[in-house]
């Protein structure tokens, strides 16, 4: 018996569309909603455009946004708090994978009670969540419609995976006009961990057929606009194709788990506060690889959706060509660059290697990993 | 502003996943389930099989399956007398389109009161509606996914199109297995219909980038193995690429709608008693043609889809090679038949014409259709 499950959140889709998430909040039942936002994203406005349209369809609103990039545990006891004390009865994100994993964790402890650790893995939830509604601001975590949330366990210094069903939110709402506000720089690391997920899933033992349209369509659309988005936010062609992608690599992803690369990048973002899209540049070249020998037929198929040429070259050789588009891409975007140089110290490749083996994205790597695999692999991204 | 909204159940998919059925209804709070299917379904084992895992997960149950193909008003009324009568508090589908529309149909009137003609068009149903667990045994209808249901006014003898995003189940079970039962005419007409469904969606006025992928991999799936299932419907392979099929056709035309095709087809399947899939068969490529010349590109997708050599052929030539391909395909699983064979009257025409100009899938056929257009493709499909 091979049976496949796969979950998405109802989608609202286009340029505008944040104009939508009042009557959405609405529709869910909300009467007061916590919008969990962060700085930049207030800054830019996009939190206060969404109050308007909350506020327009009759809803209160209180706003949370003490949170940090890979945000951590002590943020989202501090938001459940909050969230409790506020007469919340739903979840609002507009933000990026910070705020929305941070609104996802809320609403675990709010219904749930415990503490995060508690339900790090799979399907450890048991009461249903508040309503949520996701407004992602830029185009890469894919949270917007998946059951993952990524917290810092702040004790162990890495990162928690919580993948649970109840996590895909009620209403995602992608709006590429978010994206005209982001620097280049995290244009760049948003894409590549979007690219990323496509990677991942489309390799992964657990990958469907239905995963897999998503994640081929993700890395194509990535390989084609990711360059120019960051050349320019407000190039709105690139940015409505790299929202796209960055909602169907979350579908992706979603339904058919990660692998080695986020099994890795989630113990150096639990040490190193640097964008978690560019820890995924550093090492996403070496798990490629490492796994290509054992999926051959799947590298080649990614290469393709990369736009190489593969005509005239034995499976293997058109695999490899695969690398080579992300490595080119990687440079093109300017992520380039050594775990060294992001302040990563060889003497703690043991323990990250050790807490990697542990982490729930490692069971769908294609390829078996053992404890050295990984630490070889770090190496090589230093 | 260009906003599109996509939709999708929960989805449980492999061989052997019926086994599900009993949790699934569990999971969305039932206590007695009301199991609509019909003859050729419950002979061949598959209602009791679906009641046994009722049963075992501590359900009660109800079977219904008064109804016929093309399933009709008074056959709907019937069914939600008995389900109001039997105290069920969810519905559960175990059989194709018909025994799925029923149910969905039936879930309306419970909750929402009134007669179905009321819901006739999109967006009309204003109460939620009772949990729903689909489980198809057919690869074509897309019912267990899509938010339509179609009945037939038995007074004006035409398929009511009934749209709304509450007709989305809550859980499709596409269990493979349930095809092997299938004779081959039935293989073939329900075929046909999910590759109507790809076809027409594709071309939609109203498909995004998200629906494009769901119909071109329909498409693709029903070439490769629609012709094998046909031959041989223990051949499980094919018979899962085609569930499959089936399933992401209905995932796109859910959410981009159809077009003249079924607008024509909901009149011919009003007046005569032949399987929905046929009918399909005999207008499909008529529409295909008279569509072709305004979308050009997307005919040639289909054709590359379709598995067509396009290479050196001018963007025209390419386009027509996708009616080439789906005639070829109709002929080949046997359903090459005009209208007047099933019985038609060209006299019927203007009447079965003016009622397709008021079908809701008229509205995003990609090239506008006069009366006297569609009139003209009845009398070419005769």
């Amino acid at each position: 018996m091979n049976i496949s499950k796969f979950v998405a959140p109802e989608i609202i889709f286009g340029q505008g569309s944040l104009s939508q998430i009042g009557e959405s909040a609405v529709r869910l039942g909300a009467s007061k909603v916590f919008l969990v936002s962060d700085e930049g994203v207030i800054n830019a406005g996009w939190a206060d455009l969404a109050l308007h349209y909350l506020r327009a369809a009759g809803l209160e609103a209180e706003v949370f946004s003490a949170l940090t990039t890979n945000p951590k545990d002590f943020e989202v006891t501090q938001g459940v708090e909050h969230y409790l004390a506020s007469g919340c009865d739903a979840l609002v994100a507009v933000g990026g994978g910070s705020p929305t994993d941070v609104a996802k964790a809320i609403a675990i402890l709010a219904t749930n009670g415990g503490k995060l650790q508690d339900f790090e893995g799979i399907n450890k939830i048991t009461h249903p969540l508040p309503p949520m509604v996701i407004a992602p601001s830029t185009a890469g975590a894919g949270s917007e419609v998946s059951q993952f949330a990524i917290i810092v366990d702040t004790i162990r210094n890495l990162k928690m995976s919580i993948i649970s069903k109840s996590l895909v939110p009620d209403i995602a709402i992608v709006d590429p006009e978010l994206l005209k506000t982001k620097d280049a720089l995290l244009a760049a690391a948003t894409g590549l961990d979007a690219l990323t997920h496509g990677i991942e899933s489309y390799v992964s033992l657990a990958a469907t057929p239905l995963t897999d349209i998503h994640a081929l369509k993700s890395i194509e659309l990535i390989s084609r606009n990711l360059r120019r988005l960051v050349a320019d936010r407000t190039d709105m062609e690139a940015g409505t194709d790299m929202a796209m992608a960055s909602l169907t690599a979350g579908l992706a992803f979603s339904n058919a788990i990660l692998g080695a690369t986020h099994a890795m990048t989630h113990q150096v973002d639990g040490q190193i506060d640097q964008h978690h899209g560019e820890t995924n540049a550093s090492i996403l070249p070496h798990v490629m690889a490492f796994n290509l020998p054992v999926c051959l037929e799947r590298f080649r198929d990614i290469a393709v959706a990369m736009g190489e040429d593969t005509a005239g070259l034995d499976l293997e050789s058109a695999a490899r060509l695969s690398i080579t588009a992300v490595e080119a891409l990687i440079a093109d975007i300017g992520l380039q660059k050594g775990l060294a140089q992001i302040g990563l110290e060889s003497k703690d490749i043991p323990m990250l290697s050790g807490n990697a083996m542990k982490d729930a994205c490692l069971v769908t790597n294609p390829r078996n990993a053992t404890q050295e695999d990984i630490e070889a692999i770090f190496h090589k991204a230093m």
